[in-house]
């Protein structure tokens, strides 16, 4: 299977890092590649650079999509996610998405630890999107930004789990979802410290969805919502975008 | 009260039908003026044309941040409509939003009767984040495409009511929103052919919602969702959304 | 457009507090008159109150439904509001539905901040009527009574404020509804002290939402929740009511 | 136990057969009596004739509230329950709330078969209010009118076993809720044109209901929604009412 | 009326207790019995132990299938209750789902205390299932075990009363329903020391539930979800539990 | 990986066929071994046999508990899905858990498909334990018996085939989850006929799930609903029950 990973943002360390957390879970026979949004905004905390990121990822996503098996959107608001599944016809998974279902198979109810309180909002509404505001027993902020995580890992690691403790003393999660792609290389110490907690690093959990996927030969549904765009013109787009509606 | 229409898509024989229901309603103190999208497709019909659109308009908005008193998203899908609210400091309303909050002051339920059928999913997935499922007897397509409204109007306004009164009389909604800006010419036709049915263009809705916030002294909460965008590098961005986060 | 305010409780001095809040608010051509219910409790703070007040005010209506263009029903729990729109032909608004739907358009999620304790389920239920749950973070009580907003109102600045405060920080609300038609003449007093927070006042809010119906041509449906009461015999009941319903 | 049933409307032939009701199920040791509303409406069929109903209700539970150990509210709207719960110590049900709790015991969902179809909406609304929308498969209008039922019984019979049938075999149901009180004389005679539905009229439900409360000692929450009004002037309000708040 | 209680533990001091607390409330004509499961878990404090009762239950209920008029299941999971209503003709009721239908009839919102913590999300769970999560204002626990209770029944009154004070302060709890079969004893105790503060004891409501069911001729539905099991073999089970299927 | 999947029932011939629809779509590196229940029901189609099946797999899970990486619970019903994560420290998968799971990184909305109507119920209550109630457009019946799937696969396909049709046409459904393990030898023969429709065997989804869990090194939560069983006596119950729980 060969996975795109597309980070949403324009910020390349943090898609090295992602890229290696997807590549610790990969299988043998799984090919991992990891490119960042080709514009936009160096981190993604709020609606408008999210709105920008979104067409960006697209973007990148239409660019490739006769490269590979299926593509990863490696930011916790599966930005441009709904719109890449209509211009691909292989599997693509956003890492929010792919966290919560995740955590449905582990526990009654899960918890996101994100990052800036800014984004409960946006992220609470992304649960109610996907259906399961019955099994998330939270959304908690770490108070840090999406570019402070990498800068400052250990720190990080210690801000997330004092949230995390909280989620499942005070709110009953028993599953916590990292609620930011940046996360993702705290996964295992936080499960040092939270024994019995599944901890989910929503670009492993994607990674093995699309792999899951490719193997039971199943691809995203084209019969309504995620058909491919009317063939229309598109004014002042360039050509990766016109390519994918056959404009 | 200066109000800002933008129309997401970038036909500009639609922006004029649309800033004529506009100016319709206004109160004579009222100024409107309507625009296009600087980019971005001619007709908005699914995910992956809204995602380039809300893109598009918020950089409208951007551009014009300082010159009105609010801002209408002239799209039924209201693209952009969060990013906008971060990037001003005026009201920003859809006029999906605007349409059903208004049929909630005169009706039980209410069914929003829209175009072609692959944006149903987006439009109940779009009643949901706003919390009206409960209000919501159903959304109907009528079959129709955005721009084939305005290239016949007289076969448009048959199909609606059609599915109107199956709305009505199938799904007991109780008033009908017209799922797409360009429907508004068709308002007084429809309701002639309804009676007792309120029949709303969600264009003027949100016309007169902005006037109503803006003489009531509110603006949009600038706590949580709706910051201004925390101030960082935008890659291969242009000046008006630059602008708009300081950088 | 000419709006009738009723006033649901028999307090004379908040019927005149609250008509100048609806004024304030007005257009230039609205002509406002605001009366208080014919009998009834002098307040209203449980749902034995309301009951009588959900009639005297039906009784008010009735009695002037040929007169105006549209009805604000002036009371946090809309009482009568829906047995309003059975007799009359014109827009006739709820101060908690305007107060709601109008936050709708500015925030995230709202709380109302009300009066005693006692109501708190009252206006749950409410909340839950208007099908609004998810968009309501919180239904907070000042413990002031609604006469005691009047006769203090500094004390009752403060005490709303602090439980505004505790909605915003504690529940994740980034506007408020003033739970009580008696809290409007505290709407500027604390939108200075909360800075960035929508602060609605529900007798403005339904003001200019009469308008707004009325400028769009809009009235209650008629086809079904709000049909015209059945002609039938009103055992007791006076001529304004009789009148309503054709006996 | 004394239960006193209130049936909320003024046709006293329909009081005479919701006491028969009520008298055929209940246990030798309960004492029934029945009584029609002091004034208002001959029948209750939408949300005007509610509201008068709702205050003439509450005047003669007020006026008996010391004298027995239960009421019942014996219209499908339960008007003015919330309120008698305030002005009485015992217990008080309804026959909406006592039908669809009765069905919950018996069947994953049930229907309720209703008359006109214009109170659909407000009896959606009261199974919200009841919270028990996952309960509830359908309300349906059998299209009979309130005075209807009684004046030709067997008719109504037949077009409520019709709805019934629609109700099993299209949304699902599997018990019957007979949605009016004047239904009661029915319910055996659908029960055997539907074998193993159970097929329940409210006012056996809520006097069976109100025996099972007594016997556990069980009387109506005091401590939030329906503690005992506040002692206050009730303008131009007879004795009755006056004396049920201490004035 | 003969009702036959079904302990599903294996603990017959429970057993004798649960049948006191079955008879204190009984009518004069009902007829008390109850029994212990016939193997398994000698309390039931999570899914496993659960699972395992279930079957037990619904062996016990099938060996008297024919022998009584009602059922109740007195444990608070109601463990095999839809099934048992499959094997049986009459009605069965569990306490828990009786414990909260009977709090809808007295209260806006209840809560549940029972025991230790970890059975908090199958609790949850069922609340979900009787579809009445937006009454229900909290599950808690009192870090009681089953067998604890009755062991030290003062110490246990106090942890409940504790949680129950808590339910009505911060979560808005109305009513309080005991979440053990084994917390009968303790009803009005609690109900002294919280005044106005209906406490039910779901073995009290489940046989009071039952006699009404079957005053009034009802049981359990028999068109879907709960018709007899389907005649087919049932490898290495006992004769009780073939006999019911008629194998 | 060493995956034991687990049918709930006691035909071999059908657990042979599951194994094979497992073994297709496993990993290179995993070993998959399928067992039938030790005792029970012959199929599962009801609440009570599903009760029995619950018992019969816990105890074949507790068998094999420390023999196997990951265990799968191969029936639609999912029975003893909770139970048995409680017993073992590998993840647990439902078939019909991992189909709603995987159908939602597919879909907006899935249909599932099953067996005979009584099991409609069970299925609309099991997608609500989920969560998933605003993902599922509908669950539907094809008429077929469990046993009677395997003896004519053509005429299943064929019944299948008509109720996907509706439920795409109809109920909106973007995906089909077939609900029934004795349905995955159809799954390829079903996408052929259903062009852009995901069509998902649980067994299938629930194989690569557990892989993708065990790959991330995910286990299921322990903190609470999951902890491992009380120590107490189990009375009447065999090892290897006995033996999970250190008795």
């Amino acid at each position: 299977v060969r996975i795109l990973v597309v980070n949403p943002n324009t910020t390349d360390a943090m898609t090295r890092d992602i890229e290696a957390s997807a590549r610790r879970v990969a299988a043998g026979t799984t090919e991992i590649c990891a490119i960042s949004a080709p514009w936009g905004p160096r981190s993604i905390e709020g609606h408008f650079e999210e709105t920008l990121a979104a067409a960006a990822t697209v973007e990148a996503i239409a660019a490739h999509r006769r490269d590979v098996d299926a593509f990863v959107v490696a930011c916790y608001g599966d930005p441009g996610l709904y719109a890449a599944r209509e211009v691909v016809d292989v599997p693509v998974v956003g890492i929010a998405e792919a966290s919560m279902l995740t955590a449905c198979t582990l526990a009654h109810s899960f918890s996101v630890v994100t990052v800036i309180p800014r984004i409960l909002p946006m992220l609470r509404d992304l649960v109610r999107r996907y259906g399961l505001e019955s099994r998330c027993a939270s959304v908690r902020s770490s108070g840090l930004s999406v570019l402070g995580i990498g800068a400052a890992m250990a720190d990080a690691g210690e801000a997330i789990l004092q949230e995390a403790r909280l989620a499942i003393d005070v709110d009953g999660a028993e599953a916590i979802a990292l609620g930011c792609a940046g996360m993702g290389p705290l996964d295992r110490w936080l499960r040092e410290r939270l024994p019995g907690v599944p901890v989910i690093d929503g670009v492993a959990a994607a990674v093995k969805l699309c792999e899951a996927l490719h193997d039971q030969g199943l691809t995203t549904s084209k019969v309504s919502a995620f058909k491919t765009p009317e063939t229309k013109e598109l004014v002042g787009v360039g050509p990766a975008l016109r390519s994918a509606v056959g404009r």
